[in-house]
């Protein structure tokens, strides 16, 4: 089904933007999916702009928190170009930023989505998108009006209307209290399943790519219950790790030090890491830690939690052991 | 044999330079091998320096090349604690930094070194050590000039005498034309194939933790058989990266122009893309690209050549095949 699909990098818009800021180093950001086609952008953007240098970077990024400034000083980069999330503000960013949605162009006909409704008794839904299917909102808008359901598209944070991003679903927050169901246009569980944990309504995942609706009920309940074995098991940790993220969009040192004081109330041990990233690879030398608390992106305590063989928990979570109030929990973002 | 082999921390001696220095928030890094002492050092530099707010990277370090600068600038830290390395100069370092050599304490008889030196008859043998068993070149010199042999330490680049670095021999190659061989005190095959590299020389290396001599000819040889296979798929490369690293002792501006005009030069095709660090999966995702230029750590298109399923090739490599000179290949470091 795959077939009609294509990304949209814009080149042209984006070399009259260079153009005018009369770059001259370019640092090109792209989220791991998209790095294939890094040599298309290469030549692209060459062609049309002969005296610009184009460097990639080889991290991945996971959204606006992750704007690569260190590689980009390095370079001597005058301009980042950021592909794939939309904008958020930053308290300081030296080197201007190029958020390029990166769209993905695809023909749907939502009639899936139609019947699932149908099927479930929906009469008023919330729908979102991420920001490579933020065309498709008003054509997926369009057809369910026709057939007299009541949708609602929120603004929340970001600046696309009705756009969510993994941490972000204020756009869908903004409506929650007027619908019965949220349908989220995404690939994957990933952006569903923060819908669900944010609004804690019913969720369906409409993916044009694959012209399926899927629930993330189940997915909700497998997350769910691994949490809390992870709360259970961080009961008994007697040696903790704060852990800080360098990130520019997800270093949070007040989170960091309440986690700490929270700690020291409690009398339990603990030490702080500082990591780019969270991965088992940087967690696992630490080998006397019993539980990590995540102050980095609050994904990561939910959605990675089976990559790793200790508790790794949020603050929130931190709270609710040190309180002893696991049989009252619900996951959180 | 690892019963009475212990670290030294120097934890005293640290914290009197701590307290002299008026140290706040200390940044502390420490190769993967040694964090599970993070615990330890935290306590106990706690109890010494009760004030001080201690903070651990989360990132590995490979050498005094791989200071976590952006880690100590993230959380403030007025002092870098680096552990395992011996100190190398920067450009600059706008927070200082304390090289703690993290030395082995263990007790040797090494007449295992004067069987394998008889056996294969060399009168004048290069001494040199990792820093951490800096300590332990004495004793190894003394019982060698016991029994008569010539015996040479040299002076390098780095601050102690005898002392060799993943990327620097220049200890070793400065007494490298009066000796037959040379002999290394480390664990594992690594700072032996770069003396080797570096050299030319046969090289021993004698590991007291586990009181055993080995050569690295066998291991040389395997490395550069590796290259070789390397260097022939990557004579059919059409597409080229160049990557640059991000870590303030690896960044190579100067060498990444080279190569690219280089390939430039030769009519090939390439993008360019810093890295923080050159790993299988931060390349994996440049899928279209043929083979990889590393301007990084020296030590990466040697040591990892198997890790990576493309050709990953230094400067020199690059040349080698530009100018089709294969066939006259040996290691370079």
């Amino acid at each position: 089904m795959q077939s009609h699909a294509y990304y949209s990098f814009e080149i042209e818009r984006l070399a009259k933007i260079l153009k005018h800021m009369r770059a001259r180093v370019v640092l090109i950001q792209l989220p791991d999916g998209l790095k294939p086609h890094s040599v298309y952008l290469k030549r692209e953007l060459s062609n049309k702009l002969p005296g610009i240098r184009v460097f990639f970077s080889g991290k991945g990024t996971y959204g606006p928190c992750d704007i690569a400034f260190d590689e980009a000083i390095t370079v001597g980069a005058d301009v980042i170009v950021h592909y794939g999330h939309p904008p958020i503000r930053y308290a300081k960013s030296e080197i201007p930023i190029i958020y390029m949605p990166a769209k993905i162009k695809v023909e749907v006909d939502p009639q899936v989505v139609i019947d699932e409704i149908a099927k479930r008794r929906y009469k008023r839904i919330g729908l979102s998108a991420i920001i490579q299917y933020v065309d498709l909102l008003d054509v997926v808008y369009n057809k369910l009006k026709d057939i007299g359901i009541e949708v609602y598209v929120g603004r929340g944070a970001n600046a696309y209307r009705g756009v969510v991003l993994g941490c972000d679903y204020s756009a869908a927050i903004s409506i929650n209290s007027y619908v019965d169901a949220h349908i989220i246009i995404a690939s994957g569980k990933f952006h569903g399943l923060g819908l669900k944990i944010a609004t804690g309504k019913d969720v369906l995942i409409y993916d044009p790519l694959r012209n399926e609706v899927m629930s993330i009920e189940r997915e909700y309940r497998r997350r769910l219950s691994l949490k809390l074995k992870q709360l259970i098991d961080a009961e008994k940790a007697t040696l903790f790790a704060v852990i800080i993220c360098k990130k520019a969009g997800q270093f949070n040192m007040m989170m960091a030090l309440k986690a700490m004081q929270l700690l020291r109330e409690s009398n339990r041990e603990y030490i702080s890491i500082i990591v780019d990233e969270i991965t088992p690879a940087s967690l696992e030398n630490f080998t006397y830690v019993d539980a990590f608390i995540n102050t980095c992106c609050p994904r990561i305590a939910i959605d990675d939690i089976d990559r790793f063989n200790k508790p790794i928990l949020s603050l929130y979570d931190l709270r609710t052991i040190l309180k002893g109030e696991v049989n009252q929990y619900s996951l959180r973002l």
